[in-house]
């Protein structure tokens, strides 16, 4: 099986090439969730990665694939949520210089979230727009890398080795939940675990408001969309109109897509939060609102749900704890 | 080094022997309390063991140590609380019969806790005595081995596989920050590490409400006192006037003691909710609240602070919540 130009041998070897930089998070049982869908339901905690976040994977992966000579020439993104973290926390790991370019506009916490990996900042912009171009000017005058957040072979495999990781520790998956946005994430578990255990089922899971992807795919090509406020804020943004990688492997090879509401993404926060004691972010419980719903899932089968990551304001912690318990 | 009859030969058979049952947990850096300090604080996140406390390793290490007829027989306990869980828990692991024996008046949450790993619970009593008192009548008169919380070798060795895992991560520690309640965790903490690092330091730390074991070493022998209501409500409970094991080790070989308060407690529950995004009980905290004071804790120095659990209601989660976010 050869998808576009990615194949089994290049998850493999990025599993391999990422293992020293990344944690293995545990796929833990929930007893509450199997009990109410009469499922197996197993929770993928990517939030337990070092950095809070599954980016790590992806960032990972391409950056230990550039070669010696652009490492050494440093990295750039312009990402200031989890993928900046990821990007920041591997080139400090690796001792890599990263520039991360900002508008002014970015709150201080997020500024400081990635700051703290000994990243470079720069906010010399009005907008995120326009610290991206200043990003490839960088990598055409200096040969400084840019590493995109998702539509890129590389970051797609590192995300796939998420798959492997599912795969060894349940072996009887049945079906796979997946938060879907830019389709990085999406892609490269499909991918991995169809290469892997081809009958696997694979649900693709957007927030309501401005969910690109499904949109790109209801009009057959890749569009652009107004964001709207939501819980799940880290699956906001585009695909990319001229979409590489993410919009086809999706459409050709993900099985179901859904939508769920902001109440539901709520109760799916409150959820992980009572029965498994950590916090997770919006977009990382869209696969648990979809399950608590009660969604398309078979009594007696093995569900795999990834919780991707923990960047959520503690206000919003508080409101939730405030309606919820 | 021999202390009692332990060695640390026993500490090494009961890492070896626990290791398929228990989870190794992750040593995360602490950047806030870092900065605040002036030292390296890292967090060992026991609430991460799958049953949410560090109590596992005991019970494992006890139950493992049981002859082959004594683990047919099966056994029991009447912890209502971690202790009672990972009985249970290592038992259905195990294939082993245990009786949990439990006050009428036990809330049906923590019943439910534990009978979701399949032991059997017996509610006969109107005390948690009385319910005691059975337990070892059923190992006189049936082999039914009472798994104890704390003042016990096998209890302890497991306890102090964790001071094992702590050097493994960070070999240059130079104190460890430890919960103080029946002194079987600080035992075992204590001899893991005087016994593979004999000059770290190691500080037990107890809430100011109720603390028999700094209330007994201040008197000099084992003391009983009532409970009084605090967030730290994994820490009360009396350490036995028959002591065999924990107040002798806990006078002669841990470095210091400290308390903290109802609201330092509280404080330490919302550092690591908002910096770690995990729910950890008050009796976790108490380490955090030390290092949140300051306490004394020498800058630049290596310091691994004890999380022990996360059985914490989510009420009191929502009332710390709504004062700290």
């Amino acid at each position: 099986m050869k998808v576009k130009d990615i194949t089994a041998r290049d998850i493999w070897i990025a599993r391999s090439r990422i293992a020293p930089y990344v944690t293995k998070t545990p796929l833990v049982y929930s007893h509450t969730l199997s009990e109410m869908t009469g499922a197996n339901i197993y929770l993928k905690l990517e939030n337990l990665q070092e950095i809070g976040a599954f980016k790590v994977r992806g960032a990972a992966n391409k950056i230990l694939s550039l070669p010696e000579g652009s490492r050494k020439a440093g990295v750039s993104t312009f990402s200031t949520g989890n993928h900046g973290a990821a990007v920041a926390y591997i080139s400090s790991k690796l001792g890599i210089p990263a520039i991360v370019c900002m508008s002014r506009h970015v709150p201080e916490v997020k500024v400081k979230n990635i700051a703290r990996w000994g990243a470079k900042i720069l906010q010399n912009w009005d907008s995120q727009d326009d610290a991206g171009v200043y990003c490839y000017e960088m990598e055409r005058e200096q040969g400084i890398t840019v590493i995109p957040p998702f539509d890129d072979k590389e970051i797609i495999c590192g995300q796939a080795t998420m798959a492997l990781e599912i795969v060894e520790d349940l072996p009887k998956v049945d079906t796979v939940l997946v938060p879907l946005s830019g389709g990085g994430l999406i892609s490269g578990v499909t991918l991995g675990m169809k290469m892997t255990l081809p009958d696997v089922k694979i649900v693709g899971i957007s927030q309501e408001r401005a969910a690109v992807m499904i949109e790109s795919l209801k009009v057959g090509h890749p569009i652009e969309m107004p964001e709207e406020p939501t819980l799940a804020d880290s699956l906001l943004g585009g695909i990319g109109l001229d979409n590489r990688y993410t919009f086809e492997i999706t459409r050709d090879y993900v099985d179901e897509l859904a939508q769920v509401s902001e109440e539901q993404i709520a109760d799916g926060i409150a959820y992980i939060m009572s029965n498994h004691r950590v916090i997770a972010e919006g977009a990382s419980c869209v696969g648990i609102a979809y399950a608590l719903q009660q969604g398309n899932i078979q009594p007696g089968s093995n569900v795999a749900i990834v919780v991707t990551g923990n960047g959520i304001p503690m206000s919003t912690v508080r409101q939730i704890a405030d309606t919820h318990f």
